[in-house]
């Protein structure tokens, strides 16, 4: 059995951890890879944001002709190379992917890197299987950086279906003339957008009556009546059985408007994410379940083991990067100088979804301040009404706002539209310095005529007392 | 003779000071109006920013055959319909204009609008020049808010040679097969985008060895570099001469290595704009004039003549609609608030140019922080260094921030890339309120994989003490 300063679980967010400060520990990284390759470096950079992004961008040029009909530019799509596009994308990710694991297995000294799958076995001992059997390893500190995975739902039929989710579908031979995406979340959400774009005739599964039902109600609303537009939607639908019959799966969907069958050459399964805690061992290791299967922490990112840490979508609400990589740097920060802990609590968490349109959110949204019994006011400013949105003949894109309306302080701010994820950035920085809506908006240059109009004006919408 | 409460000369920011505050107020607006239909609304609406950015995102959608090509995308520019694109524009901004006009001419009572030139012939007194004769005006209070216009540089042959400014040249009948563009400012920097998007051989002829001289020398050079990539770029050259041969017009040009004559069949003349001053006889109104030739203006908008106010193009260094507002809404209180009055100043200015690639700034550029003897550091973040320009494939964007080295108090901010206007407001937004950039990259999440990073990045990169 081997002992090690410090154990770190998984290749994602936990790996960055490791900087020059970590040079005289003696570390293990255990990670047992993601996606077909069992690539080293995580989901996000894998089979997660970055790929997704590269094919979003990607699936957005290739919808160019529809913005230039609605301006006098006549663009013909004649096609979209997939083995390159998706060769293009790979070709820059598996290196870095491949690169991060020498570097580690071969270039640190210090380092030991054991690819396989780890349980724990005590406290702050697991067991990890490697390819020439099992090895047994312990440390005085342990990150549980271990990730989550895409969700399966029980379906009958659909093991033997030869489905595909997040973590495969971006490899595909080649693309289908039908595929069938099953959920109704963001990932489903920008995967739909890119096979859509690509010329794949899509059809979307849902549980309930629209897309995105974790945003705004109406951002949520206006999502779905978009996507309507460009996806077969098929809302309020469960899967009671799936079946594949040669080049074709047919799934078997129940309504209230009775039963129903489609079919596609492809089925990708987007219904969430689940963490990998379920596959640690745990509760042996002395590691706390939330109620939802995740590490429990605190707000040192501290699990209820002595000395075991955990960061990212293993132990988080959120599964996203950037709250993974600042949870790193908490844990980072608290691993070096243990008897001065930092907290990883007190930031506002945005989010954005890269589907078509672009969506991206901050703070509440009008159901949670309307539950919480907040007192609000909400504006709305439609890109139609700014000049840029005029520039683009978006008639569908809005922002909208929520604030208290006694001192302007910003409670939530929802975006749909070209550039959300790029419009949303000084919303979130006024809501985490305290700027309030008015001193924001008028204390201030925007340019004119740029897209932060669209905010400069919601923001003087906002009926404030 | 006619006596009013107030006179605002000019229907551009100026005519947004009437709100319903005014009233009671008999007011007289005078207006000569820009570009070939005389319009009303100035020049930001008409002839300005308004239609340049319509025009600018066509021609970005049009553009996008390349980014595809880059991607793996087929797209095919079969053409663009430049009636269709110029109809649109205007079939939309023409209609605003004139229910402006309307509005003021036709349905309030307490105001007169007078169509025509107007000369100061005293304190607060104009004679205007109207279709059936001059009449004089006065009033208790007066805004000039006259604008500005193209400058015509005086090259011999020019006034004959069927010429376009930005007045007209958004206008043209049909696109010629080729345009010569005379500038290196903005407006040339993006009509030449513009026009070369759409198939016209662009020839740039500029004074000097740059494009936008006035930007941060890194970002100047960079743009210059992109822009020989599209448009036949004759740096270093001085027109000495223009002729028209019918379809034709001809430019001999002198420059270091000899004269040369270039042709083509329009000619756009976009050295840059100046202020109307200079045409309202306002020395006889008691009005001092800068060296520039602007109207001189307190931080209050005061001019040197009591009761006169002057904002915007007339008579501030920025020629920005974003300023020009600014300063309306700062005559409008002390219009109304004589005894309280307000102040302009305060504000970081950024500005935007709506080119190929966009660029964007605010604060101060290297040269001037050296010029200056300012003690800073900076950092520069190219967008192929985050995840986003990754997707995007761009390889020749970038943002550089400079900030004070001890204090990380921002002093500039200058980038070049897709969505530059868009990404600079959180800097903006950050200088203004005295957020420093080591609080603004780590006290605020940032989404990954979102085009902002490249802000945050900017802002970790800068060697601060």
């Amino acid at each position: 059995m081997s002992h090690f300063d410090l154990i770190i679980l998984g290749s994602g967010s936990g790996n960055s951890i490791l900087d020059e400060r970590f040079a005289d520990w003696k570390v293990a990284i255990i990670d047992k890879g993601v996606g077909s390759r069992g690539s080293f470096g995580g989901t996000c950079l894998n089979v997660g944001c970055i790929p997704t992004k590269m094919f979003v961008h990607t699936a957005d040029v290739a919808g160019s002709p529809e913005a230039g009909a609605r301006l006098g530019v006549d663009l013909e799509r004649r096609g979209v190379d997939w083995p390159a596009v998706r060769d293009r994308i790979f070709g820059r990710i598996d290196p870095i992917a491949d690169a991060g694991e020498r570097f580690r297995a071969e270039e640190q000294p210090n380092v030991r890197l054991l690819r396989g799958n780890a349980r724990f076995t005590g406290l702050r001992k697991l067991s990890v299987e490697l390819p020439d059997g099992d090895v047994t390893v312990s440390a005085d500190r342990v990150v549980v950086a271990a990730g989550s995975r895409p969700r399966l739902p029980p379906i009958p039929g659909l093991a033997e279906s030869g489905f595909h989710t997040s973590d495969s579908v971006m490899r595909l031979e080649r693309l289908p003339e039908r595929m069938i995406v099953l959920g109704s979340g963001f990932v489903a959400a920008e995967l739909a957008h890119v096979f859509a774009s690509f010329g794949v005739a899509v059809t979307v599964v849902a549980r309930f009556g629209a897309l995105l039902r974790g945003e705004d109600a109406a951002i949520s609303q206006r999502f779905t009546e978009l996507a309507s537009r460009h996806w077969d939607l098929r809302l309020n639908r469960k899967v009671v059985g799936v079946e594949r019959d040669g080049e074709v799966v047919r799934l078997r969907l129940d309504g209230t408007d009775g039963a129903q069958t489609i079919e596609a050459e492809e089925l990708l399964v987007a219904v969430g994410r689940v963490s990998n805690a379920d596959q640690l061992d745990a509760t042996v290791g002395g590691l706390e379940l939330t109620r939802h299967g995740q590490i429990a922490v605190d707000a040192h990112q501290k699990t209820t083991a002595e000395g075991v840490w955990a960061l990212g979508d293993v132990s988080s609400e959120h599964q996203l990067k950037h709250v993974a990589n600042h949870e790193a740097r908490i844990v980072q920060h608290n691993l070096l100088h243990p008897h001065e802990p930092i907290r990883s609590d007190g930031l506002v968490v945005p989010h954005a979804v890269f589907s078509s349109p672009q969506i991206a959110s901050v703070g509440v949204t009008e159901e949670q301040a309307r539950s919480r019994g907040l007192d609000y006011v909400s504006a709305v400013q439609d890109y139609a009404g700014i000049a840029y949105g005029w520039a683009m003949e978006d008639t569908t894109g809005f922002a909208k706002l929520l604030a208290e309306p006694d001192t302007g302080r910003l409670l939530g701010a929802h975006i749909i539209g070209p550039q959300a994820a790029t419009l949303i950035q000084p919303l979130v920085q006024a809501m985490q310095f305290g700027l309030d809506a008015r001193t924001m908006a008028r204390g201030q240059y925007w340019i004119h005529p740029a897209m932060p109009e669209l905010i400069e004006n919601a923001l003087l919408k906002l009926p404030l007392r």
